[in-house]
């Protein structure tokens, strides 16, 4: 008799951003003509770079002659974008990554989601509250999680409140975590973690021996000088940090699917036996065994990113996305309603007035402006009483909704 | 302090084709001017088709224009091509599936692998044997596994036996199993159920309350009429198979990356508390969570084997294929060495001669007449004394090859 996984049934049925679909589409069915600007999903708009559309036809091409047909690749990734990786991402920062320790992916979603493959189920997990929902769900459908309360929290996981009382700055944990996601610039809050507060997190890893799963999607939206690219800029990062990378907000991959985690063979954990067992080793044997490879001309993609007028296109894009930041920053402000994050990072998180909940704030956004945003609340227990508007939509639509915000009688 | 998963370490660190790969490369290494024609790995050489090399330009274009560009798709693939698949590979055969129960991934590498995700850790596993590794390793990771001994084997697992002594029919088991792996056309021997073989393993799997994970990723090289492309065509089996397909062999897409596994609705395995769980819904689950779509232009390239060029096309491709398995065939009879497959399938599956080992006879085939196959033992115990030959080689290296083997003094 074939069992299922149990762990699947005591998680609820609808992921978070499906659930927000299925809201807007029941509001749009009632009224048809109603022109709904959506600020919610963290999804990019503008079209790929030139200098991406020109790789990928060059790509295609090679694939559609014989002599120049690529197969089954490396599933770790092809060493030109590897190389690249390295040199663009890393060493140019003066931090040593070598090309073995680069693994190239479908995307942070997949490898954020899968690294749980070759951990332990007895780790305890600490993750940031509000957070991307994979990390928890992930460790849900794993069995690390325990049972979960009526505030939706679950027994097993630390969470690690970032509001405004702390500045969204995480304490340590006061109990035992041996697996840390980190995301900075942070989804959904953009907020960051200075290098200081960044270390704290290192030396606290390396003393009891926990790993960070440090998710960097955003980076390239950073525009302060103090706030670290990778955390491998941190002293000692190498022994007991994974780096998650995304082209998809870098250079609008979201549909292209192209990311990359880094493991430096140093990153070590225990077996049962206690012995230290390398995770690069054990990462590369997932990967090789339950994926194939992304696909070449994608990899061909990823690496026009880093091309001299690959780079000056996706930087204008960031920076379209980044105006459009300070403008829903700026509307919000002039709202009189407390906002962070949109600096360093595409998304503004904001404190509902008058304790108006995530939900109640998100149905009204809809119904009375027509503006999609994201309820605080589904990103965990600590998001309750905010809500995330992103940077992505088009200047014209962003410029819409903030007007359509400034007249709002809330 | 952070554990690893310590199923990671029993595994042996080396997947069967980085082994070869590895033997390869120091033979070559040795001898740089050797002439190595690769028959190993179940790679395609052909270029694609011209539909889906011009279905691809013109995503691609879609991508670089502000107006049809596309981001996150939904996790289970577009509309588009999983009702051209429901049209194309289901409804043309009189099976009823719907385009909800089709989901399209990056392969069925990554859809075997991950599938078990779903399902309990207490599952009893059979496998034919020998089995595409993937099956296997995938199941040692998540616990499935028990003990490894002396020939290979893992305790936990049933072995089904497929030699020459049953025809390469496997026999039903005589102890429980939960989760059946089947693979037909078969990788690696290349040989077929019949419909009234199926039959028996649906008929089983209803009365056992056992699943079937059906990998038909060779479906297109069936020439033989009494074959089942699909395991619904069997009478029942929509309540308890899963179909895993590729466009890899099909069309050529091992370096493009796109598959489909079909959940129909009505198939379910138990809770711990014996509720009848649907695994649609938790495969919708686990790939929403865990997965992030596979890219649009690849979606578009998939679409693109099914209009009437790309069919054409493909079937070229692989008559072409399948003239080198005759080939093949052809000349590894006239040595007097027994073979298989080569019909149905793409590959060519012999008995060495003289009880040679498979490791012998690989190093033999590489050091004498510089060719590479794969050893059948690679593929699980019952595999020793075999080996492995495709037909995704050209067609002037595949009649080298067969030159050469053709004057091997073995």
């Amino acid at each position: 008799m074939a069992l299922i996984n149990d762990n699947f049934i005591i998680l609820s049925e609808t992921y978070l951003f499906s659930e927000i679909a299925r809201k807007v589409t029941v509001y749009k069915e009632a009224d048809p003509s109603t022109n709904i600007i959506r600020l919610g999903i963290g999804d990019v708009t503008r079209p790929l770079a030139s200098a991406v559309v020109e790789a990928l036809h060059h790509a295609v091409d090679e694939m559609g002659q014989a002599n120049t047909f690529r197969g089954y690749g490396p599933e770790q990734g092809y060493d030109f974008l590897r190389q690249t990786i390295v040199n663009h991402d890393f060493a140019s920062r003066g931090i040593k990554i070598s090309s073995d320790e680069i693994f190239v992916s479908d995307g942070a979603k997949s490898d954020t989601g899968n690294f749980g493959d070759i951990l332990g189920v007895d780790n305890i997990i600490a993750v940031t509250d509000p957070v991307y929902p994979v990390y928890v769900d992930t460790n849900v459908m794993a069995g690390r999680a325990g049972k979960q309360g009526n505030n939706g929290a679950w027994g097993k996981i630390i969470y690690l409140p970032c509001t405004i009382e702390n500045q969204f700055i995480p304490e340590l944990p006061e109990k035992r975590a041996d697996i840390i996601y980190l995301c900075y610039p942070n989804n959904p809050t953009g907020t960051t973690l200075k290098r200081a507060e960044l270390k704290k997190w290192v030396d606290y890893a390396r003393e009891h021996e926990a790993i960070i799963l440090f998710d960097a999607a955003y980076e390239s939206f950073i525009s302060e000088p103090d706030v670290p690219h990778s955390i491998y800029e941190i002293e000692g990062a190498k022994d007991v940090a994974i780096e998650f990378r995304s082209f998809s907000k870098t250079a609008g991959f979201t549909g292209l699917r192209c990311g990359y985690t880094v493991v430096p063979k140093t990153v070590t954990a225990r077996s049962k036996k206690l012995e230290r067992i390398p995770l690069n080793r054990l990462w590369n044997r997932r990967q090789t065994t339950k994926f194939n490879g992304t696909a070449y001309i994608v990899q061909r993609a990823a690496e026009a990113v880093y091309s001299i007028e690959g780079q000056q296109q996706v930087k204008e894009t960031i920076e379209y996305y980044m105006h459009n930041a300070a403008l829903i920053r700026k509307g919000i402000e002039q709202k009189g309603i407390p906002c962070f994050g949109g600096v360093n990072a595409p998304y503004i998180w904001l404190k509902t007035p008058d304790h108006i909940s995530s939900w109640q704030f998100f149905d009204r956004l809809l119904h009375e402006v027509n503006v999609v945003g994201t309820p605080g609340v589904g990103f965990g227990p600590h998001g309750e009483g905010y809500f995330r508007l992103t940077a992505f939509g088009s200047y014209e639509q962003t410029t819409e909704a903030m007007q359509r915000i400034a007249n709002w009688k809330l």
